[in-house]
């Protein structure tokens, strides 16, 4: 274990109390009850004025950082969570949570049902970012938070962390939107509808009630190869694999010739077996569904003091840097602080994933000077 | 009916002689004997020197223009062949054939294999661009042409002109490559192999003998709305569909909200109608195999004497114009007069199928040069 690492972490439940048992979606219809798997690193303070809500993607889970038992691989975002670290745990007290309708601890349509006591599948209902958010915040009220120094994530994760800015901006200090947009567009719409389509054609999907009878397996890898596509650049694929082949000659046959064949291939194998297939459905459709543009990221007539850093990568495609751009364009036009940093990686999308040393200095020294001011 | 419409046409057969009838492939295997779909317009001159050959993309076919009986849409490169158009059926005897390995009158998987009596399926070979254009060749001989005023074509098609100078060199006096590359990319490639595992994916597919049982219909609908994503640009879908909802609400369902999610699966639909899957998985095989690269494009101690008029899209995604700047470095470094325009497209790569005006511009003036030095 490297000395930096918070060492190993367990998941803690938590599960809405009786009274606030149900949360109405967004969709009009009713989820409860509701448990939310999360992780927490480092100490509250006393005045819990250090408390940092770190949101995921839309494969991410609640395990950021450190090391499960048992397990040899680290957190997803270990890299940037941990003593010394972007996220220092040795300063702030760092939550994160899995979504509601994931997979991984959270309530989701793999879930059992109270009404029917089988996995929900399909009678889940649709769910929105907003949603996401509503659960998330009866965490932070369970655990006596009344304000988060910063809400912090990636892609999915950086929608969420908008989110919070919209639904509860009496509640932050600060947000990192990470390689995100204030809506999607059509495009990735088209690429998510695309991997949903690959999904419920495939006959084992069962109109979602797969459960007990095995995951659609070809359908979920499909729909994940596409994704991988777009969560890498051009660039950073030719650096990866270029044309080389996995034997010394093409095979002139169906079989993987080239080496990102191969591994798109292995890389929606190995997503199989730990991601459940109605949870890609719900969760990408969320994402589809999220829309803050047009004046939306900031509610009327609320108290917003908060301030912004907004981080691109200029290799990404799939959340280009002029949606970031679009954020801060929403911001500036509210008079509000925002830093704009759009970072020269080549690894496409999958830069808030890797590019650690950039954003480890953006971040400290942001976080740095937002919890100044508030310890002031 | 247009005025400059080159009205009905039919398609006609041409089937290797005795003498000549199987093509050794690329692979070493033995493939005939071969039919090949074609159509031509216009007339050939009596110096048969007019002869123009236009070379078609993945999904595309020998009915490059004008109407065939009964049907109301022209061929697929309509606006640029005719009367008075880019391609002046007034002046020059076009030749537009399906490929081998295609689904549109040339022999493919879907072909009935002579030594089965069944459709070959699997059974047939792999198959390369430079396997096409060998029996494209052929094709040429038997219409009497010795040299060829171009060769011309987009995506696929361009490859295969470009194939036609490092095969025959001697036989033609110009290319027009267009949206095109040397060689295809790790991405172009991980697309393909996403659709291929599409197809594959699908139990009807039945491993390649689905022939008298259906098409594998939700597979090869899903590889062709991955496709069509890539074929746009993120620009084109937001002008072309933004955000907007096929109804006035949400439906909190799976069923298609957006109107780039119904557009999608309608294309997605019609193309099953039209396309054959085995032909899908062939086709792209074969582009993914393409590679002339490195000084491949031209052979060496062979005499190329030619011209070429390169052209990309700015907006064009997949075969991003860096290729094309690759293809013109390979012209330059031989001391080969080379043309190289970057139309200012937003379509993306779709942009050889709609920017009319300004390849019309383009290509006109090159070919009238062309064809003026010829007749000297």
């Amino acid at each position: 274990m490297k000395d930096n690492s918070i060492g190993i972490v367990s998941p803690q439940l938590f599960t809405f109390a009786e009274d606030q048992q149900e949360l109405v979606l967004k969709s009009g219809k009713k989820l409860g009850p509701i448990t939310l798997a999360y992780e927490t690193y480092g100490q509250l303070n006393e005045n819990k004025s250090n408390a940092v809500l770190i949101v995921h993607a839309l494969s991410g889970n609640a395990h950021a950082a450190g090391l499960s038992e048992g397990e040899e691989k680290p957190g997803w975002w270990d890299d940037m969570i941990g003593p010394g670290k972007a996220f220092d745990t040795d300063k702030y007290f760092i939550i994160c949570s899995n979504v509601i309708g994931g997979c991984q601890g959270s309530t989701g349509p793999a879930s059992l049902n109270p009404e029917t006591d089988k996995p929900y599948g399909l009678e889940f209902p649709l769910i929105t970012i907003e949603d996401m958010i509503n659960a998330q915040k009866k965490l932070i009220d369970y655990l006596g938070i009344k304000k988060l120094l910063t809400v912090a994530g990636g892609s999915m994760g950086g929608m969420q962390a908008l989110q919070w800015v919209a639904s509860y901006p009496e509640m932050i200090c600060s947000v990192i939107p990470i390689a995100t947009a204030l809506k999607h567009s059509p495009q990735q719409i088209a690429f998510d509808e695309v991997g949903r389509q690959a999904v419920m054609s495939d006959p084992d999907w069962l109109n979602g009630n797969y459960y007990g009878h095995g995951q659609p397996q070809k359908g979920l890898s499909v729909a994940r190869m596409i994704g991988h596509i777009t969560y890498m650049s051009d660039e950073s694929m030719e650096k990866k694999f270029s044309r080389r082949l996995k034997d010394d000659n093409y095979t002139f046959s169906f079989s993987a010739d080239f080496e990102v064949e191969g591994y798109l291939r292995y890389r929606g194998d190995s997503f199989v077996k730990r991601f459940d297939a109605n949870s890609y459905l719900y969760i990408t459709k969320a994402m589809d569904y999220f829309d803050l543009s047009q004046g939306k990221l900031f509610p009327e007539n609320r108290n917003v003091d908060m301030r912004f850093l907004v981080i691109a990568f200029r290799s990404d495609w799939l959340y280009p840097a002029y949606q970031a751009k679009e954020i801060v364009q929403q911001i500036k036009m509210k008079n509000i602080d925002a830093t704009y940093c759009e970072v020269k990686s080549t690894y496409g999308h999958d830069a808030f994933l890797l590019e650690i040393d950039e954003q480890t200095h953006l971040i400290s020294h942001f976080l740095n000077n937002v919890y100044e001011d508030v310890e002031v």
